[in-house]
């Protein structure tokens, strides 16, 4: 009886028909006695429509503007669901993000949320209305400007808002069954995962999967708001993100037919994950002096460059030059090497190199601190596959390699079969992802 | 150096070319040293895109989430000018009815505006921004729930701003040169008016003529703003409504190549009008007694129906029965004919009467007070060109008169030479008008 937070994304809500099938599933759950808010996110191609008339008079259009226009693909999606649940005979309110109370900071395009306050919200619940809220978006709190989110906002919005209802379950609706133990379209033998721990989610988002954004699960995890991510197209019990990675106790939303029970001993490894977003840039000869490496990074930092993996090889004694490479997305790398360029007669390297033919495979599992050996299996996974590496990363709960572009579905098959997580049947799935 | 308030209908914004063309006009008025407030419709088609989006998931979609769905419209409009000005090197700060402090009462589909608080607009005005808002749409006082003002909303809001900030003049730019004696597709001799009066255009708007809308002519009219009437397509200049129907000193702003001097005499008449949306009902056999007409007119009246013209024959002694005769809506007509039906027993009139092949012409004109034998002259034209006369109504500068519907446009005609209103040459123009 208590309140469940749903999020949409535009691939479930394409068209008239597809809108109508999501109201029906958000009128199941309030018939089933439960107080309903639901995010959603533009149609299906709404935003792409919008973009293209902004591209079409100014080719350099002011964010402020750009999330003025955006943000009208979740108020006709919004109104549009609320319409659909009406004809149904239920009565539902839509509000926009700033209605809703999702106060965020005055970035325009990547706000940050640093509030919720839905006494809107609230007073709708409580007058018996199904609450449909404008995914994405929010108003900062200083300007009263309506900002977005950035990508996977939408995820964002619905956990935000599920912590500040206290709701009992945040259900992330999607076009794929859950989250997988790797890419389907890659290893078509992969598995839905049943359950899956918020820091294990954490690394697998940070690493390449795009089913949940990295900012919704921090959200679920700071607030301890279970997530479950589910298709739309179905009925199937989709992925549990929690802090136990084990069902918790909700009787009217327990899974029913999982496929592994709550006897088996969880296993070690969550899942691969791949990313063929990022590039290396090697900055060749740098003095191995002190201070040297800190200016580089303090000029990245500077050009607001978010870096991946770093790797500075030892120094050649004879010489004293180091190299130093690291990772970093591939829309960042104009601009980190401009911001390199600029430094090169203060710091006195000798080149740089840049290289956006990379991948990265990344194993993830919280089981990996007790066991031991999980490195030199998936190391050996990849020589056996041909598959060279270029630059290692670890955490505790995760190991990602640098490799060839081209061998990352070669790299991704391999660790998945060596640890033994290929299912016993193939499950038809579309493997996508929607932007919001 | 004042302020000046300017409207663009959809029809003007229809695609990224117009948008830019509206850009360039704004930013002309803004460097000759002009302040410029500007309310926007919705993209050419995109109001019945939504329609469409909403019928297809709900046969009676509610008032309150057609609203929200509507308001996109100017949401997505709005946010493109603002680029596009944006693209011209200036600053532009667009704001919806909300942000703009357009408060209405809490009416959808049909608001009307009761306050405009444009905190924002004036100090985004003080910092040296262009400002769009969007037209057609405020934020209910009582419940702050997104409303829309009805058709011709965004040419009220304009008015409307232009009060609020005490502009020098508000500017409609429309597909049309201004307002002229006739609708020139009927009349290819039509003129241009290079000025009307405010109570002209009032009798003007209400009969049919679809160019300015009444509620926006009535909020001018109650706060003095001199509206301009002209085309986005050129640079002419259109049809000024004010107070003196004289343009008045405005250097910056002055008419140039008027076709009237000052010096003319004003004329007689300023138009002829005609509306096709009308029908008529008649209630036959309503037994002539005190108060069985009030009966008739409140129980329509219950039923909000708008009642225009209505004619109650002289009793036939014999019978002490008499007819009454209406006109209204054709939109109003199916509920009308149920609410008449309602009460046949109570009131025990004989039968009704239904008919939609009807059509007003109206001849408008200020000078029609000092000036006898109008109505016979009208009269005398309809008469010769061999047009019947159904009902007639008049006010102080206005006589209507219901013809047949396939007589309308002899009778705009006929009336239109009689009163030597044909220009010598015919002006190439194109009639249509914005839906909002």
């Amino acid at each position: 009886m208590g309140i469940v937070v749903q999020k949409y994304g535009g691939s479930s809500l394409a068209d008239a028909d597809a809108i109508k099938r999501v109201a029906r599933r958000i009128v199941d759950i309030k018939k089933a006695g439960h107080d309903v808010v639901v995010a959603v996110s533009a149609m299906g191609d709404t935003t792409d429509d919008l973009l293209d008339l902004a591209n079409g008079v100014s080719p350099l259009p002011p964010a402020r503007e750009m999330d003025m226009l955006l943000t009208a693909g979740e108020r006709i999606s919004m109104a549009l669901v609320a319409m659909a649940i009406s004809d149904l005979g239920f009565t539902a309110r839509s509000f926009t993000g700033s209605q809703a109370g999702v106060i965020t900071d005055s970035v325009h395009g990547k706000a940050k949320i640093i509030d919720v306050t839905p006494g809107r919200i609230t007073q709708a619940i409580g007058e018996g209305h199904i609450v449909i809220v404008a995914g994405f978006q929010g108003v900062s709190a200083d300007t009263k400007e309506i900002t977005t989110l950035g990508r996977g906002g939408t995820d964002t919005t619905a956990v935000a808002l599920a912590a500040a209802l206290e709701a009992d379950v945040c259900e992330i609706y999607t076009d794929v069954d859950g989250v997988f133990t790797a890419d389907p379209r890659i290893v078509p033998s992969a598995r839905k995962l049943d359950t899956v721990s918020y820091e294990e989610m954490l690394e697998l988002a940070a690493c390449g999967a795009k089913i949940l954004h990295l900012r919704c699960v921090e959200y679920g995890r700071r607030y301890g708001i279970p997530i479950h991510v589910r298709s739309s197209f179905s009925q199937l019990e989709g992925t549990r993100v929690s802090n136990d990675a084990r069902p918790d106790a909700q009787p009217d939303l327990q899974p029913t037919g999982t496929t592994q029970g709550d006897t088996m001993e969880q296993p070690i490894i969550a899942g691969v994950a791949h990313d063929r977003s990022e590039a290396k840039i090697t900055v060749v000869g740098v003095p191995d002096k002190v201070g040297e490496a800190a200016r580089i990074f303090e000029a990245l930092a500077d050009a607001q460059i978010n870096l991946d993996m770093i790797v500075q090889n030892v120094s050649a004694a004879a010489t004293s030059l180091t190299d130093i490479s690291f990772t970093l997305p591939r829309t960042d790398g104009q601009s980190a090497m401009s911001a390199l360029a600029r430094i090169q007669a203060e710091v006195g390297y000798d080149k740089l190199l840049y290289d956006d033919k990379i991948g990265k495979v990344s194993l993830i599992g919280a089981g990996m601190r007790s066991h031991p050996g999980i490195t030199s299996k998936f190391f050996g996974a990849l020589a056996s596959a041909g598959v060279n590496i270029g630059m290692i990363s670890t955490s505790e709960i995760r190991i990602s390699v640098i490799v060839d572009e081209a061998s990352v579905d070669d790299a991704v098959r391999a660790t998945h079969t060596a640890f033994d997580l290929d299912a016993d049947e193939v499950e038809a799935v579309v493997y996508g992802g929607s932007g919001r």
